[in-house]
């Protein structure tokens, strides 16, 4: 920890020297060098860098609700990681490419008919994604343009700042209850990190899907524009965010979250064997299929 | 702890379904069957259950005020324990059959001029009260109809939502640093999980009294209402909690508020040595005569 | 801990009963008697103690900008615990005899071009003025009648109460990763108290200076007055908190205060080691030489 008071500016760490930045925490293998990513997209994400700004866009563009498939997880984890590792990227905006859906959060699919092998693998990426997106030494800007829900909710909870469409029929929240579920204790500490105890316990509580302006005045997002002015927005707050030097920043990012981080570090395998003892009897199983079926009948 | 993200919602579990339900901390002896409980009325407290809603109507009817007697407790606890043994109860909604006042708080009477074996089981049905109403399974709703200081304000702090009578003369606090006394830890936690860190420090130590739009204001209590709408607000706002299924609203309701239970639970002892040892000390003791005089001298 | 619940009046610890102060925790020498401080002045703060309503105004005057050099904080940490140990004495008002300013921070010609020793003995002194201030037992208010950066923000956060003159000029905040460096953990933790998670996490890391309007909505400042109304202010504030006994008042805020302040207590020597690994990095010192350098400049 570094001493406070009043500093030269001349010793500010200059925004481009990312020699400070603390190794990621899966490094590259040797050998195998990085290659250079102004824009890359793949299935579920595509990513565009402006390297003039320093800012990558990521957009969601898993239809219909980019919804948090293992594949979206491990695309998701792996752009992420090469943005970390890129010295021209110093902060992203998510968001979505799907109208009116953030993210739908997480892929019942990968929670029925599968081996444990595959349940364990599935929840390890869950957990992943938020590892490395509510402890990214980037500045993270959610940028909600439609409703987000669930594991959707947790990924904008996870950003350093929240901007929504204005648009009351979107809205956030970690529902979880209503489902007859209960979110992992991350996905709570998560969230009473951003709104407190009582509105926590709450929503919680209530499984509460709030619209765009109570989730804005409950402090679950930082602000509502409208849905035109959404990126604009997005890109002047992070213009905001970066004018700090990085290293800074970063340290005080890291002592803000570093206990609820190492909280799941420390957890992280019991809380793989919670979701699989759940999700692995056949109530649950039962339940998930008849839902899906449900599903198919719905679209078709 | 159960994953999140959407789930079917044909997986919920069946509001009836109570055998998720964990199993309250005391259990009935063996071969002592619970008495159906549609209503029961004792001395202090009056409980009415409409097995139509699985709700139950708890009304404090001690006067002059309400005052928490051993006697008092030990049928609180009793009365919520039959509660939360019996099936067909999902939700108590607590409120005073005293017009004016909802729970002054403490019996003095129990502190003065008695055996170390009477403060010592005095005490253990204080923080049991607690523990049985913190960490309740139903549904806790307080309908605030009258002033509620100290221990009063602790019973409120404890439900799950609070409506308070819009009754500006009406005054709710842990006020105990103006007697003199000071909160137990175990009311600062419940205070800090309710209004936060800065809201309690300054509260408790200045020992306010907040009139109920300032209770409002700092989050003491959740909704203010005309004393003549209190009674149907407390029923839509149970019906509300009520719609959730129990097993993960209680689920995640314990994730919310362990931390703060177990406290005590490590304490207990060591908590009830420090009253013992506050309430023998002969200045205390001295006090609460002079007091007591005062009072009977105020009735005659 | 003491019982909650309603004591009688009688029972009040009568405020000129001093006895029961915890001992401060240097205490005097032995044979040192403490000197009477109706008023003492010193180079850099100037002490006035109101026998009659037992409040003590603490001036800094040290022009240009109170910047807290090793003497301003040793003679602040001495006044303080003059106080402390005058039982004449239950509260202090701090605020500043230097137009505009409330005290701009950490004195960085402490940092540079200095021994070990020094920076040891600096540090110490930066952590001594927050032990004592933070953790006092007297009734502390701050009247902010100036700008209140960095350090000078801490010394704020550290009081009861702070009132700051409504000056939209004047501005608050812990602005150190503006300046590439990080505020340590204590001061984090103070931050955390006053305005919780979110505020303190979105602050920090943008190292804000706010407007005192913008302060006082985040609840960084309590009251904004009309600078012309703030000693007036203060010493109503001072009376309110005053009215309280001092000891339910003093275990209360001990209650309230105790993880934090125990926090720095038991890292204090890892602190230490912390700020000067930091403080003697080559780039550091160039970088303060080269601000000291541009500072005269600008005088001359």
């Amino acid at each position: 920890l570094c001493p406070p008071g009043v500093l030269p500016l001349c010793c500010r760490v200059p925004a481009w020297d990312r020699a400070a930045r603390p190794p990621p925490s899966s490094p590259q293998p040797p050998g195998l060098p990085l290659a250079p990513c102004r824009s890359f997209s793949n299935n579920k994400i595509q990513v565009e860098l402006d390297e003039s700004s320093g800012v990558a866009m990521m957009k969601f563009k898993s239809p219909p609700v980019n919804s948090l498939s293992l594949e979206f997880l491990t695309e998701f984890s792996i752009s992420l990681e090469k943005l970390e590792n890129n010295r021209a990227c110093r902060g992203v905006i998510i968001t979505s490419a799907v109208p009116k859906i953030f993210s739908s959060g997480l892929d019942i699919t990968e929670m029925c008919g599968k081996s444990i092998e595959h349940y364990t693998e599935f929840w390890r990426a869950v957990q992943e994604m938020w590892l490395r997106l509510y402890g990214s030494n980037m500045v993270t800007v959610a940028a909600v343009n439609g409703s987000s829900p669930a594991g959707g909710c947790l990924m904008a909870l996870s950003c350093d700042y929240r901007i929504m469409a204005e648009n009351p029929k979107f809205s956030i929240g970690l529902n979880e209850a209503q489902l007859g579920i209960v979110a992992p204790f991350w996905f709570k500490d998560t969230f009473v990190n951003v709104v407190g105890h009582r509105v926590a316990e709450r929503s919680l509580q209530l499984g509460s899907l709030h619209p765009a302006p109570e989730a804005h005045k409950l402090g679950i997002v930082d602000e509502l524009v409208p849905e035109e002015k959404l990126m604009e927005k997005a890109a002047a707050v992070m213009a905001q965010w970066l004018a700090l030097p990085d290293h800074a920043r970063q340290l005080t990012k890291t002592m803000m979250r570093k206990a609820v981080l190492d909280r799941l570090v420390a957890h992280r395998e019991e809380d793989i064997k919670n979701f699989i003892s759940f999700v692995s009897k056949e109530s649950i199983q039962k339940s998930l299929r008849m839902y899906m079926e449900m599903l198919k009948k719905r679209k078709s």
